[in-house]
């Protein structure tokens, strides 16, 4: 039998919990279905489900900031699936941080507490 | 203006990853709405929303494992948190195990790859 996650769940989207391999900080988040799970492994490359434009994506292939998947770990009710990863570019956030989680909040306000690591305008021109 | 997450997203429901404040180790991840924020900022301790039970659950009012709030982080787009908590008990996984991702995926099988805290059956005995 070969283990996976239950995509039964969660309308078959899983949230997938992107975790730096090396520091073990935490990158993002984001959701994948059967396909993006079956793409990832295929390739070793992360694959998610975009919900705002609805289809598969591979992270980075605009940016070129692609994520290599060391190890994947699932959680006790197999819904929930952690990637720890090799964040080539040294970014996941598409502002331009190593993380999307790069803001804090302080009693009320948010407080930027990371390094711009490039600019967006210059990764994402089109 | 008080920031705080974006609750029109997720019909309300938002991801929260939690992470050991210390070690950095991904300990689990639970849904938060609005109600779940407010106690979480007003006691310190971590609060989720419950899908499978629909109400409002203390992390640890079962267990006395509860979760010490120390940070919170919200991503770029307002719509995941990140909780990096001091984990009392030592385990935040209902299994026994210090995170809920005791399991690695390795060519189709799961391997569990932790350690166990405690015994379940001694800790949720009803």
């Amino acid at each position: 039998m070969t283990a996976k996650p239950d995509f039964s769940k969660g309308n078959g989207l899983l949230p997938a919990i992107v975790q730096d391999a090396e520091s073990g900080e935490v990158l993002m988040l984001a959701f994948v279905n059967e396909e993006a799970w079956e793409k990832t492994l295929e390739t070793g490359k992360a694959h998610y489900w975009s919900r705002s434009r609805k289809q598969l994506w591979q992270k980075g292939e605009t940016s070129g900031h692609v994520q290599l998947v060391k190890e994947i770990r699932l959680d006790c009710d197999l819904d929930t699936l952690l990637f720890k990863v090799k964040q080539l570019g040294g970014a996941a956030c598409h502002e331009g941080y190593a993380t999307c989680f790069y803001r804090r909040f302080e009693g009320g306000d948010l407080r930027i507490v990371e390094e711009r690591v490039f600019d967006p305008k210059e990764v994402y021109r089109k």
